[in-house]
């Protein structure tokens, strides 16, 4: 049976939430193991998480997704007998590509104090094989480029090198729900992927102006999915014209037009709160990002949000868009997102660049008919 | 007279945006020159921004810290002579510190279409010359390790080969601005930062608990001046217990105390939209994270924002912990924010985890007597 080492980390994460974050990472590793139809056990000794499984390299790719892993490292278990375990270093270290340009070091721990060989002698032996083995050099502290770890159980000796990254965060799930914005482009799915992976289970929706770009989001949402395992997207697609066409006619009829981008914007976000209460969330998701087109200016973004009843989550407010294209690039939504499509339907020839609270009310008095138009 | 040229770049910024980018970065860039007591004028030719100075060395430290610029590279300007171009090229060749284990490329435009080489030529004698003086390898695509870049002026022509990156991000100030909270600790820093490289100009509020807490968020605001050239902080401070202190009083009277983080929070966010309509800011910027601590719920920060009128930019929801302590070391606040200093003195025992909108006003009802505590 093979063994992977799964590390969690989330510096500074306190008290009684620990104890749910471990709980809820199980959770969704098993949760990544069943969709990808992989054979395995998930259990944690001591303050570790591992992952007995048949399947090892399989099982490698869809863990390196899991949100709350920080890495993992595939473990070798040999006898509890001082030559295999030292012989076994060698293997690893070797594994991990070490060379006489890198530098190690072997960190042995004892579950076992039975086991004949305390820990510096472990570390020492196994440590002079590698360097007899591969040339390259100790270094006992933290800047080694190779960690050879050992860990002495009662039937076994762990050893593991090979180091993969993980993406960090916190298990998906672990921080209720979210109700996130999903449109066509590129900004929309990686502020969706940076609230799952800050652990909230997202439930993506939709305003469809097109076939071709509603299939962009669920296609994004598709891959969105590689990273949620433990929580399934129940996507909801709205038309788009049915929430905002009557408001957006009336913009017409009074010659304010430009005020289209807003007006939408609101009645999205005032739509998708619906959906909120209904599914349990206690915020909403945009890609907002600031400056990338005129309309999309402070101002605007002020009289968009106001009288919102949720909080509006914005996590790309403070990245530039090469930023966002390269997480995009990263998770594999850019491909999707780029894909042509036309531009918004209902986007006037002037949208409004700075928007005002009392302009805002004004218009609303208008469309409401209480003052004349 | 020395020159420096300052590259700028925000992928997908359109139309009107793009000149007021330009102008407010060379306002800024200006700024950052006297700031430092450095002689200097701030050139456009054509699409590109120079710096002509006399002190290349000292402004090339502050220049990057520039938001809206992307890399700077110290010019040389040498005569119009394909002898002095050459030589010149291999000269800043060998300071970008190119080797036979680097690739390298030479790009040159002539502005002068009078000078007596084409613009392939002078790429092929100087690529030709850097290759024997250094033995590195031509690479003509995108992914050389270094550019030569080659200008032919009307007076002399520019040479340059050493980048050194900047921040990205927008000119401060050409967003309009934002009221950002600043505690003594890690995260708020980081947040005004980000908003900050987003162009904002930032009205930093502190509310004061104790002179040391008072001190870190003053020179945390210090050490921000250097990335807001251009835009001068006028800090507020305010005394934390005259803002919630009778609120406060009132909660423990009726055996509420758990909620005292809750509405701390709504009423330093309800002082700050004071501040912000004084000063003519479109948003509040907080350094919220998500489940630090078991009272930063998904929940809580519901009934926190739930009516505040301004909305609420948080740059940092979607970041782990980790990302953020790296930006505070990067820019510098990190040694700042982690000097000691005793925890709220608000600080429940046992604070809210996960509070309700239905609760928040129930509490909110006793507090003002219209329920029986």
């Amino acid at each position: 049976m093979g063994l992977i080492l799964l590390r969690y980390g989330e510096l500074g994460l306190k008290g009684g939430n620990r104890k749910e974050f471990v709980r809820r990472l199980r959770k969704n590793v098993r949760a990544c193991l069943k969709a990808h139809n992989l054979q395995g056990v998930v259990a944690s000794i001591g303050q570790r998480v591992y992952v007995q499984t048949d399947q090892v390299q399989e099982a490698l790719e869809p863990l390196s997704r899991v949100f709350g892993l920080v890495s993992l490292s595939p473990v070798a278990q040999v006898a509890r007998d001082i030559e295999a375990v030292v012989a076994e270093c060698v293997h690893q270290a070797r594994e991990a590509g070490i060379g006489p340009e890198t530098s190690y070091r072997v960190r042995a721990r004892r579950a076992d104090k039975t086991f004949p060989f305390t820990s510096p002698e472990i570390n020492r032996l196994a440590g002079e094989a590698i360097r007899e083995a591969t040339g390259a050099r100790v270094d006992l502290s933290d800047q080694a480029d190779v960690t050879i770890g050992v860990e002495v159980a009662r039937d076994a000796a762990l050893i593991y090198g090979r180091v993969l990254p993980a993406p960090g965060g916190l298990p998906v799930g672990v921080e209720g729900r979210v109700v996130a914005l999903i449109s066509g482009g590129i900004d929309s799915p990686v502020a969706a992927w940076m609230m799952l992976k800050r652990g909230c289970g997202v439930v993506p929706v939709h305003f469809s102006q097109s076939e071709g770009d509603t299939q962009k989001a669920l296609d994004n949402t598709a891959v969105l999915s590689h990273y949620s395992y433990g929580w399934t997207f129940h996507p909801r697609i709205l038309d788009q014209r049915e929430v905002v066409g009557p408001t957006l006619e009336r913009l017409r009829e009074i010659g304010e037009e430009r005020w289209n981008c807003v007006f939408c914007k609101r009645l999205l976000l005032l739509k998708a709160c619906e959906i909120a209460e209904e599914v349990g969330a206690h915020a909403l998701v945009m890609g907002d990002s600031l400056g990338q087109v005129a309309s999309q200016s402070l101002a605007n973004l002020e009289i968009i949000s106001y009288g919102i009843p949720k909080p509006i989550l914005r996590p790309l407010i403070g990245l530039d868009k090469a930023e966002i294209v390269a997480i995009a690039r990263r998770i594999g939504t850019f491909d999707i997102s780029t894909r042509s499509e036309g531009s918004c339907i209902f986007l006037p020839a002037h949208p409004l660049t700075r928007g005002s609270l009392e302009a805002l009310r004004g218009v609303i008095g208008r469309l409401e008919g209480r003052i004349p138009g």
